[in-house]
């Protein structure tokens, strides 16, 4: 497979709305994308420099007592930082087939939706070397 | 401060010439940078996609039993992944000085010479929501 570009680091934080204004005001990026995953249980903005291509993802849990709510887990056990790498790519079916017949271990073996629309599918840290990585094919429609 | 851009992440490996093979051959990226930097003990190398805006800097300490080595003691206590987030402004020195009149800790206060020969300074990650951040001036020659 071919990475095309890193699309985006997500960062689990405890307050969203204080992450954002952490962000912009601190570090002058902007709210480019907001929006509640409630399959996945969690409010998530996309904050950006003057240039988009790469952002930051800040997760927050809608319920932080969830057990079954993966970022609610990372912030009781490791508390606020980065969560995931995620790099786009073109083709996102065929990159998981590609990493699969490598010895790959995916979370997800089928691409689903996930934020902006996009399709995505999680690989396990155990074989990326201690990195969440997340893959991400853009939405065209 | 603006935020130009999301300059790299930065990865902690156990050992630089696996981690380069694996995103070279799992994920489809290439070197574009490779050194050593003596003064902070690491060995490092840069890896991106198409779009090199973005990229990972991988690092392993040259000495993993160095008790001053942050990075040797990042693998011991978490063991590998991501470390730190680098974002790009074009006046370091400004940046840095706007951050700390905003209560923001510092951990350097002065920007200091880094990979690629760019200036760069650190940010203490209990400023930052559990975030190590790196502001990055890119070498103007």
């Amino acid at each position: 497979m071919q990475t095309e570009n890193i699309d985006h680091i997500g960062i689990a934080v405890e307050n969203l709305d204080e992450a954002i204004k952490f962000y912009t005001e601190k570090f002058g990026m902007r709210l480019v994308h907001r929006e509640n995953l409630q399959e996945r249980g969690l409010k998530i903005a996309f904050m950006a420099g003057n240039d988009e291509k790469t952002s930051l993802e800040l997760m927050e849990p809608i319920s932080h007592d969830d057990q079954n709510n993966t970022v609610a887990k990372f912030l009781k056990t490791k508390g606020q930082g980065m969560h995931h790498l995620a790099v786009k790519v073109e083709d996102i079916g065929k990159s998981l087939e590609e990493l699969s017949s490598k010895g790959i271990v995916l979370i997800d073996k089928e691409p689903r939706k996930g934020a902006r629309g996009h399709l995505v599918a999680f690989i396990h840290p155990k074989s990326s070397m201690g990195v969440l990585i997340e893959l991400v094919q853009e939405k065209t429609n």
